[in-house]
């Protein structure tokens, strides 16, 4: 085993089972993957592994040209979506894809998340995005390269920056969030998940309800990101 | 103790506290059997016995004929629709039935679960079937067996394989869910309870919503199963 | 401490305790109690104690003229709601109260749940009958004997045997359920609540569902009560 | 440190972890304070430390200026809305905001929650009240200080008492509870969100329930409060 991978191994390990432990997929659904930049090198889960048996030295070792480093499992079929973003956002550090209840259920419903409330706010400065539809040639060519490909081109649509918003419903199918690290994509997921579920009641209670103001949103999302950030410890 | 059959009872066991380990049913609602098909034996939870006093030789051994092979306890009341499924699927290994909420509620309101995204076509190529519902003659008659008549008759109906689709919804009453032996049976409940929740809440996000297109059906079933996959291990 | 009561504390206080394990209230909500029918003694949780804090000895001894036999403490507020309904269902050992989410939301909708699937057959022949609001003169009156009239007066009117039902909704409050001891209450309970969500989920699915046919309300229900019944064991 | 507020910073600690163990916020959301009237100091929770991290010694002890007496951490983010309550409502001893999923989704679709049954009227005698919108000028003014402007603002224009009413819904963010002491702020938090859950599934199964009588809300809230109570030990 490659020494130098130890921690990175280890950081992806950590973030996957935070995946069961705050009940975001159930079984062997999701994945999360940690890159290290200076390398080149990305762990992810190896495909189809029950959370419950996986182990640090199982996860699989990738290089952006989606070329096995290191590693006897398959990586996660998600592997190519994973290895786009990381080509294309070279800020992040990790990311988390999950088949959590209610961010699915968006997805499903191809629906974007509307930023109705400060928890939202805190967090992204915009609705989460929904990806378009793919079309058969898509799916019929080089399927999860394709996924990663309808992330950047809703990203390039609205003018949004994976640094403000680190989530996205790919449509018909789940959510994928990332982060500076592999903790804080998984984190996003959970995040995702209750922005979710209280925007889908938000809507039950009031259908008419509209997008908060715009001096809110910037409010919290200011106080809690960038230089004059004054939320959290310094 | 016949110890032919003792890998049997435990598998069937085990199975059987998966349905509470994972809220698939409270108290003892619900039941999962497990098939020698060389032998010809079912085992199967006994009637009404909660889930935490169950022991492995608690199981009851039935052959196809529902005729009792060994065991003093009364088998589950739903034998019979197990026994039937079990003579006319021949390849299937396990045999679960769950009252989960959301598989029951969609059993209840007699819709057939549509497939809206790839957490479903990951698993099945259909919507989840949903029976007719029974003439008072069935009922009246022998109703358990009957049961089973009805999944027959719908998958006839719908020109669906049981290999392709492995669970069903009868009506007014709740899941039954198999797979190639006892674990994935209960695997196929909990999937099939996750994928009743979240059609729910994609519906009432966007009661429009499609079907997902065949292609993107294709994909995902096809890159979990068959001679082409490339999900899991090998 | 009467020893002679003893088995009679314990089996409130067991039975008590199965509210928070079963989630049907938080703090200190809901109570159950049970009855030593040749003493005419009633042993009943003491109003607004913790469950974490709940110790046997705690349960105060009443009898069915809502006289303290024994106990220091204050009995539960709904004390006399209890033994109006001792004295009118002489059948019944135990009844528990609880403030379960789905159930409340029914009772304060003031809504009966209908009998929409074979989860609710396997265990009442009726819809779960909710009681009239009560007036302002019986709000001011002798209030918790009244809620007992209430119910009473629900059962007489929809011709309900207290065997055949054992729960019923308090319009504007929750659910109360009773059976042969307190375990069965809130057993009881606990079905009612499952009943309650999926039935508000089964009419979200689809508004104009039907109460199940009468053969298979009489199918489950006998094949699990009565002379011919054939769940369970023996 | 100040041994003198050593019980002061426990009570507040131990409250805040209610919050992860009552579920009514993820991560680091949420936070609760205590106050010591005698000295005007306070207790709040240090700004985005996870609830996992926290110690006693973490609680940052703040006086009724907004000024750090004590404590090497940054108060909460919220800190000076917590001030501004315990300036206006003299008898409060302690104050929690939580992100809880229901009470966010009403205070998002910016409306009151409605008394609509005996749970409600057990713990305040009108609807949970909702704060208008914040202006711009507020938002980018003093915001914290004028969040709390909001709530006394809601209290007065509908005649309530803080103690009557021990909780509110910020407009666009979330609840705010308090009560005698830091338990039992959080323990009105916990009762807040299942108000939230009940009012929101009544209204589902019929929205035009109306809110519950006087005689109701007086009998239950009097019941447990005032001279007459009778509820709970003496």
């Amino acid at each position: 085993m490659l020494n130098q991978f130890k921690h990175l191994r280890e950081a992806a390990y950590e973030a996957n089972l935070e995946i069961p432990r705050q009940s975001l997929a159930i079984y062997t659904f999701g994945n999360v993957s940690a890159i290290d930049r200076a390398a080149g090198v990305v762990a992810i889960k190896p495909s189809g592994v029950p959370y419950s048996e996986l182990k640090p030295e199982d996860m699989v070792l990738v290089d952006l040209e989606n070329q096995i480093v290191e590693g006897t499992n398959r990586p996660s079929s998600d592997t190519k979506t994973h290895i786009l973003l990381y080509r294309h956002f070279p800020t992040i550090g990790g990311i988390c894809h999950t088949h959590s209840t209610y961010a699915v259920a968006w997805a499903q419903a191809m629906r974007s998340i509307p930023n109705l409330g400060t928890t939202h706010a805190d967090h992204l400065v915009a609705a989460v995005p929904v990806t378009e539809v793919m079309t058969d040639a898509m799916i019929l060519g080089d399927y999860e390269h394709e996924t990663g490909n309808q992330i950047l081109d809703i990203f390039k649509k609205h003018h949004l920056s994976p640094e403000e918003v680190e989530m996205v419903l790919v449509a018909c199918h789940g959510p994928f969030t990332w982060g500076k690290d592999a903790a804080k994509a998984v984190y996003n997921a959970a995040v995702l998940e209750e922005l979710a579920k209280m925007a889908h009641l938000t809507l039950q209670l009031n259908p008419a309800t509209p997008p908060i103001k715009q001096a809110l949103v910037d409010k919290h999302y200011f106080r809690k990101h960038g230089k004059d950030a004054y939320y959290g410890q310094q």
